[in-house]
């Protein structure tokens, strides 16, 4: 890949990000919060380093080929997570290293949601703002990798969802171009935000609070402006409006566009993912929720539900959200919780995880690896629908249950290795892979007391995670290097 | 299938058993230590009971369909566990409950070693004789069903080691008939066991705690006499001939039988799986002393390599014995030890695990994904040697591999629900759907302070992991029972 085109990526890259700093100015203005040099220094700067890169190089083009694809994804994420810590290490108030600095915004960014921060309900508004709305930018991000980037590349069986064949979505008829996908599924995000802030407002909430967490949770981010999160509220109408659009964003996006291009919700009801995802959050929610009122958690039927359905929601979608200390639960719960976030929400969704239609692929083919076990000579391939699965995409899928494993495993014996307690790593590092958030043990209410070496080793693991492991990897073969 | 070849196999299987108690009977009269007469009447109560069961259906034939071979199998290990038990219930210096002396005589035929007992060192030999001696019965079963059974049903993609289709080990031309597989495989187990206990003999023990723990040895069950197990001994010696038999044991008897045959050893360094086998211990052993001395848990070189090989040999081919208390090694190692138990021993052994060989093939075709990300259109089959994998036995690994995983959350989430807390559920899972038997937190030292309920689940574990989780899965299946 030519380093001009890097040049030229970056450069606009950077342009762009510095013109999304334009409302926390804004914000910072009308608080007079106090971060408004900052935040402006930070936009000119950025703005005119992106001007310089991009500049000399603006007339050059170069086609993309996959390899490229890569590339060019990775560096995406690295770049904004790097800038984005830039106003969050700058701003006094906050007062962060370059390590807290750096998970913060990679954390925002890769809508994991895991924080470093207290004293969030007295920090200036333009910050809260900007954390929040990096989880939204990022899962603008994530749409257009989920739906557009990684069917293309091919990563961990999503090429199931190519538009260009035959698979669950083909129906939807997805433009193949980035760009036009990109442009439609944006703005089913952009309504869903709209919709979702003012239902905050209406249950309650103020206008900053209601879009600031409009923006975490149709990102599937769970940034909050308070330290206690929706809890922070006690209200159970805003807790219903984050559960109804949490289960929203967990749901994949091209079928969002169906629907709405075709004004009929049956597109939901016929899709497979769609009813496993929705079976396993009643599921998780009914067991969890028993749990609570039988373990005399809760004394009443009614927060035994209230708590278990938000919890169970927040954590299955992987958006991290609290209205309860859910750490605090009998041993059984919390494990069972983070358990659930490895499932995660819809492929083409902002959820993290290893995603629903995954686990749906992998237990399809358990269940005909033992009935072909009776009937060794049956031919029985993997069905979606009325459709089969190309054996190609199937040895994907295994081979992303496997990376995953041995990653997670991997990951969490590295952090163990630095210091860290079991349950502690175990929690933060299925925290990171799958973009959850909040964690067990000592990360229970924030990742602040760990070591800089270990939020490093996280931070990359938010990342893995993001780009589905795969994309991440496959940069650090040699032959990706190879000319 | 018909109940009265079932009776008939029960029958017999009682009677065989109750011959395996002569050794234990003649042991408790030479040292005269109490329990010979309910040695005594369990051998003639059980064969008086299996005569029973034999004598009307002795003439009836029957040919063995593929579904009764997963019944028989799974019938073969529930049975001789439940009787197996009877000896140590009935046993007034025992006194274990029915569910201790069920879990524990499962524990020894599975070869897991995990045990209830404590205060070894002064039990009744015969009583330490006969739990030595479920190990190596285990472990003869294991052998038969690993080299000849396993392949034949095709759990898990083990029909690679199906002697009539290519694959690795074709060239040993193994008898196609499970009876005569058997005699050889038990011929080279019976010359393994010899040797072992002639060397633990040399090393300095005595004649009874050598035969003892060769039994333990060569079945990879990690029984032992005494509470301290290996370390007891505190011998150099007696652990290197330990480690060396640990070792043989952990290889895939075909190769043993090839090596034998041929007189060779070359078959063994052309095997991928012994390779990669080899490797992992060396690998595991240099990072565990290599830890070991860097974090001063032990001051010299010496001691950090002599603890840190015995138990990564020991953990890693998952027998258990112990000459150090590695749940007390700093935070890393004792998760990495488990985690290593995961991957177990060669296919074809009296090991536990997953296998080597799973883990080979899935570490290739995880290369191969993200191989194939940069070049979509290549096909690249996974090769073992120079024979390439039909993708069916690779779709029978990664079915095993997600239901491990799938089996392994699910139980550890019970065994929490059931109130143990996530360390301990976390290692005895493990380590009993491993077979390996160690584990970390309440259990580091035995099983005892579990609950009943606890000790029943996790005894199925260990069945669960003994026939490979499909062969018990599939009994479970609305299609098995199906006329
Ligand atoms: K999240
Ligand atoms: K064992």
């Amino acid at each position: 890949m030519h380093s001009k085109i890097i040049l030229k990526v970056i450069g606009l890259l950077l342009m762009i990000f510095s013109l999304t700093l334009v409302p926390p100015v804004i914000i910072a203005a009308i608080y007079n919060d106090g971060a408004l040099i900052e935040f402006a220094s930070v936009m000119g700067g950025v703005l005119l380093f992106g001007l310089l890169l991009w500049l000399p190089v603006r007339d050059y083009k170069h086609d993309l080929k996959i390899r490229d694809g890569f590339f060019v994804v990775v560096m995406f994420w690295v770049v904004l997570g790097v800038v984005g810590a830039l106003p969050l290490y700058i701003e006094q108030e906050v007062s962060l290293s370059l390590t807290d600095a750096i998970f913060e915004s990679f954390s925002g960014l890769t809508t994991t949601g895991a924080t470093v921060l207290t004293g969030l309900d007295n920090m200036p508004q333009s910050i809260l703002w900007y954390r929040q709305q990096l989880q939204w930018l990022g899962g603008m991000g994530i749409i257009v990798l989920a739906v557009a980037v990684l069917p293309m590349l091919g990563v961990g069986g999503m090429q199931l969802y190519r538009a260009e064949t035959p698979g669950p979505v083909k129906d939807s008829k997805i433009a193949p171009r980035i760009s036009e996908t990109a442009k439609a599924l944006w703005y089913i995000y952009l309504g869903l935000t709209l919709t979702c802030a003012i239902a905050y407002w209406m249950a309650g909430m103020d206008w900053f609070d209601a879009f600031s967490h409009s923006f975490s949770t149709v990102a599937i981010g769970g940034f909050s402006t308070h330290d206690a999160s929706i809890g922070h509220f006690d209200s159970f109408e805003i807790e219903l409006v984050a559960i109804f659009f949490m289960f929203l964003a967990g749901i994949n996006f091209a079928l969002h566009f169906s629907a709405f291009r075709n004004l009929n919700t049956n597109v939901y009801l016929s899709d497979p993912e769609f009813k496993l995802y929705a079976t396993l959050l009643i599921l998780v929610t009914v067991l969890v929720s028993l749990f609570l009122y039988l373990h005399n958690v809760y004394p009443t039927w009614e927060e035994s539900i209230r708590y278990g359905l938000f919890q169970s929601v927040s954590l299955a979608t992987t958006t991290g959200f609290a209205n309860a200390d859910f750490s605090a639960w009998p041993g059984f719960l919390p494990v069972l919780l983070i358990f659930v976030s490895f499932i995660g929400g819809s492929a083409g969704s902002t959820a993290g995880g290893m995603k629903v239609i995954r686990f749906l692929l992998l237990s399809k083919q358990v269940i005909r690896e033992i009935q072909g076990l009776l009937h060794p000579n049956a031919i029985m391939p993997v069905k979606l629908g009325n459709k089969s699965i190309p054996e190609k995409v199937m040895m994907a899928v295994w081979g992303f249950l496997a990376v995953y494993v041995f990653t997670f495993t991997i990951i969490m014996l590295v952090v163990m290795a630095l210091g860290v307690d079991q349950v502690t790593a175990f929690s933060s590092v299925a925290a990171m892979m799958n973009n959850l958030g909040p964690g067990l043990g000592a990360v229970s209410a924030n990742y602040q007391s760990l070591s800089d070496p270990v939020k490093w080793v996280l931070t990359f693991a938010m990342l893995l995670g993001r780009l589905e492991i795969f994309t991440l990897l496959v940069l650090f073969t040699a032959a990706f290097w190879r000319k």
